[in-house]
């Protein structure tokens, strides 16, 4: 099997080992034929990939939701790595750059591509995502050719494991962009995973005061406001209960219980301007509902469960709007930007990588830490990175 | 009871004659104190009253949803009038002005109201609603003290028939605007009765190209389109089915339907740029999400059933927002403009007066007859108006 | 010289003729060799150019404002035509189609691009503009290949000639997204010329219900109100005075005269909600922020003194937005949705098209039409449009 | 001379001393008579003002620009006090409550205000200016009345002097909300006096991570810098050549030193995204225009020249956006939270006060401070402030 096109006879293909998924757990180390990149690609040896929830659900269940995988597949999908070819056409990238991927390709000439909204593309081929078929190859493997349109320049300062993280917080920029986000806001964020953490993040970069995390794991909150993350967080029953009556009676509390956090005024905040929902779980998107003021938003970015029981007139009445937030679209550049900064009060983006492994070997064993909250030490796991391109790092 | 405060002590009170709701079906002609109108408000005799789903409600149950009376209401919100006496700190009416009432008072002073989304104010004062107490009186009265600030003036060519209908019209321009309607557009209205109606034509008027409406029963469908209220219209069967999975199944089925639609452009008209919702049934509401390209947005208009099943991921994954709509600001100005104009292509808003009654005592007759939708004579009901003031017509 | 690059070897090239300009009027008929259309282009026969100003400067000057001509260019840019071949990777194409150009190219990849302004691409390769070197040859041949996600199918209805004003017609468009248009609204127009009457059209298409324009040129005020292109309108003196002084006292004599005006409310129009600055001239641009409310916008869309002398606090300290339009993204599936309509009160697109020639050879005499405002017999000279493609109409 | 209408009989009057303008540089102490509060009111014990542009135009020339003083005005509009009496209305203030000033009180009736955009009402009774008759006095008196609606409590942490920066800060709330700024962005800041500090720490506060400011003055700069207002600064010659080519060229070549500063992305910032231009000299707008890339705003924040010669076509053709900033609607309950924060790279705005004096009597003594740059010993002037109410906190 061969993963990438566009040969240039010029130049000889190589073979590089790739990391695919055959079935359920079944992740095999391949050996694939890549050919040199075309004009307008860079070839990127992937040097750091976070694993993402979705890559989760494919190892473990070789679907996500209702999209099953067709054909073999590697995973992948949040990366960095280093130029190793440049495309002739190339004139911006060189080799030896350090480079973030933006894995999705959509299609560009669809209305929504042309407006600027192109990750709701119809057409996109998304690394490691299992919709389009065939399906576009994730990034755990030696190397990739990659379009260097859609390839992003590190500065020297970023770490690629910042890289890496540059695909999560796209999401982030792309939901506080999307909430309009202003300064002074009171916001809050439900769940302390890895996405929760970098929403709650930019909403204090874009000069909210009063960032709220909400998560039903104490450590995860403790995490979150230790190193800035957010301002507050408090610990929230986010299970179900068993009728709707007892959800919405839950989510009411919950919504209540944000009332005991103060402003900078000292007024208490009973309603916030945004809610950033991130678990998909309805109790929580029911609270965010009750939570919101009225004129202000929820942001739907948690996936979770597809049809939802929800308290429709308690947001038409008040005019709470329910936005949705499916990936991003030009967040990279103001991502570099915002990795690029440090300082006392900024958020640690660096704490996010819990856990790291190395090479594609280690990719099965990354998987199974990634579906776990604490480690054997009981130590939290926010985001798990595999570290690979070995072979490329001995040879530069 | 006095309905009025604020004498004027240079200037007489005078009896006026309400119609008051103590009881559901209850309805009594009472009279009442009128005071003069304070130094900022005008005196207005009320001539034409359209009636509301609302006052609907109230006249039949004394409720409106969770809303109790508790104390006798007059009813009536859709409506014009005559100005006969002027406040002394007024200098832009005059006695004899035709006027438009905005019957909503916001408070004026907190953060929505000063950011000009007042109808979103917590604390208004919202004429014929039970929603703030004490009450504020409703217009079904011989004369009403009103602020000049909420009042408009009619030109000579708009009828107070249509001066009532700026109420109704109101919401659909705050929808359209919330919509961020473009020229082009593709639109599908859910409801053909007087909102849905109004929303169509607004939705047309705005340039969108292709505005279709939908309703459970066809002659309403043949009236928006022979009237010009949409360019095409069809039927849809907005009941539920018996499961989630029914429900759902029909909202898709109902959301192909329209792709039998053609734009101009004769591309078949899959999914639209926004739907507005003004029935409040479920599945139209489901429909409605599915009938929505990808970053489009759904308005939700009709108030129906509080709490409702949805397919919230085919909403988020595609970034269909769900935007509320309640009530309206800053419409009327716009309103005038809009039924200023007539034209062979223009929505004919005249018609949408289907039956009128004349006189306080007539009120129990016209709410029985707008609880129907079709009248003895098998013509469609749509807005039922009371006219009233005869004693100052024949005074002035 | 070849013009078009991507030979594929599987089809034969062809000879066509085109019109290029080596000097100021200096048009001749060459012979160019055109290859097959590269896998994702289209080969379209070219059937309708309307030309624009910037071909005249170029045909007078051989050179537009700063920008000189620096190789033989064709000219041409607001074209239809009918594809003749189709390149192996389209499939939503086919021989026969007819379809509107979009003749800017952007380079895809650089921010503007991607948030969709792509019209302001640093990078734009736009036919029959001779900033982008080697330039962008323009549509004055028999044939020429264009990328087809560039490229947009008209429905049987709509004749090439109104596939040709899609391109003024798309300034409009943008010009009114960007004025944020909405109905009711009162717009002042200043020129009209071919893009100042669409510009009215659309803001009228978008509900705008006091639209008025202003020309030095009484036949063409009388033009835009009698085919429906704005509603009102009046002559101005759109000259320079002596001094900075008299001018800004015509400036605001010229917003005064706009008094005159009344709405639908009967009020006067003093101040209007957004000017459409058609023309260049100072003094008009000098106007229209005279003539502009406070919190309105006046929109740049005139291409004339670069340097200009204005009351520039008068806009600041009313918050009159001065808002650039330059071309426009992402207008033409809404042109053609716009030109596919027609009625009674609807603007007549197809009488912009006032004088026609035909053939290649005639670009010489249809350029100095272009340069009238009135033709030998005294009738308005609007848009001139060269008939072309003989030819394949005959093979066809 | 009474200042204000309103008595309730039930409260005495009493008697206060004010500092009036009668002429050029001739300020008096004068007794006047304050009535009790109205009901809506607060009686306020004016103890912190800062001396603004304007205020030192009026003290210097009894007018500012065009605006002629026509009756003795107390200066002062910057300013925050203590609640002394609460109209009988008012539920939400109390006697000993620390408050900020909102001074303007727009008509609350016409489609502006209705809107949220109260700062560009044409009735706007604006404290300290002149523009309105009977112009409203401003807040150098010991004690006023005003409406509890545009008053804002302020918590225990936030100073008297805080509370009179939040109205320059809301000049600068308002400039980056008309910006639409995000993280990340680029900014450019002209001046770097009080309203261009501020400015810059909102866009900071906002997320940008390039603000640079640009003064004539390196003392400024280095204040601006130290102080973590701006990122980065650097001075600019503000002068005007002796033509406007002269001009230009000064302009450019200013914009061309922004290149020099790099972005974290290791990128040169050659174009910014917005330009906030705080000076109002004419070299400095053009530079604006210059600076801003294309799709980038330019806001107008300066007072200066009222007619200015521009490089129009620069920014049209580029779609660069000269946007105007007036005052500021909807911004105290944001600058609240804004200067409760303090942090190790927050802006320290307490900072902002250079100079202070004590009592009505030193008012001639502060506005000739204020006049000046530097003061006797070579110290910034940034914002000069007057300390008055000595007899109520003796009271209290």
């Amino acid at each position: 099997m061969t993963t990438e096109k566009n040969p240039d006879v010029t130049q000889p293909s190589r073979q590089i080992r790739s990391s695919v998924l055959h079935g359920a757990k079944d992740l095999r180390i391949e050996n694939r034929t890549l050919f040199p990149p075309s004009p307008s690609e860079l070839q990127i040896s992937i040097r750091s990939t976070g694993l993402c929830g979705s890559d989760l659900h494919y190892y473990r269940h070789y679907r996500n939701g209702d999209i099953l995988v067709r054909e073999p597949m590697s995973l992948g999908h949040e990366s960095a790595g280093v130029v190793m070819a440049v495309g002739t056409n190339i004139t911006d990238f060189q080799v030896g750059d350090k480079v973030a991927l933006e894995v999705g390709q959509p299609c560009e000439s669809c209305e929504r591509c042309k407006e600027g909204r192109y990750n709701i593309c119809k057409e996109m081929k998304f690394r490691s995502s299992a919709k389009y078929f065939p399906h576009a190859q994730g990034t755990l493997q030696d190397r990739i050719n990659h379009p260097a349109a859609w390839c992003h320049k590190l500065p020297e300062s970023v770490s690629l494991d910042l890289g890496a993280i540059l695909e999560p917080l796209g999401v982030a920029i792309h939901a506080t962009r999307r909430a309009q986000l202003s300064p002074g806001a009171s916001v809050l964020v439900f769940g302390a995973g890895a996405v929760g953490l970098v929403v709650a993040a930019m909403a204090k970069i874009s000069g909210a005061s009063n960032v709220v995390i909400a998560d039903i794991d104490e450590g995860r909150v403790k995490f979150a406001v230790e190193n800035k993350f957010a301002h507050k967080g408090f610990t929230v029953p986010m299970k179900r209960g068993n009728s709707i009556e007892e959800n919405l009676e839950i989510a009411k509390e919950t919504a209540a219980a944000i009332g005991k956090v103060t402003k900078g005024s000292g007024e208490v905040v009973g309603e916030v301007d945004a809610v950033f929902e991130c678990t998909g779980v309805p109790s929580c998107l029911q609270a965010a509902i009750y939570a919101t003021r009225p004129g202000g938003k929820v942001l739907l970015i948690g996936m979770g469960t597809p049809i939802q029981t929800l308290p429709i007139s308690a947001a038409a009445l008040r005019e709470v709007d329910l936005v949705g937030v499916f990936r991003y679209a030009n967040t990279y550049p103001t991502g570099i930007e915002v990795v690029s900064k440090t300082g006392p009060d900024y958020p640690d983006f660096s704490k996010l990588v819990t856990h790291r492994f190395t090479g594609l070997e280690a990719a099965e064993e990354a998987f199974e830490m990634a579906a776990k909250t604490k480690d054997g030490e009981g130590r939290l796991v926010i985001k798990v990175v595999l570290e690979t391109g070995e072979e490329d790092k001995a040879g530069s």
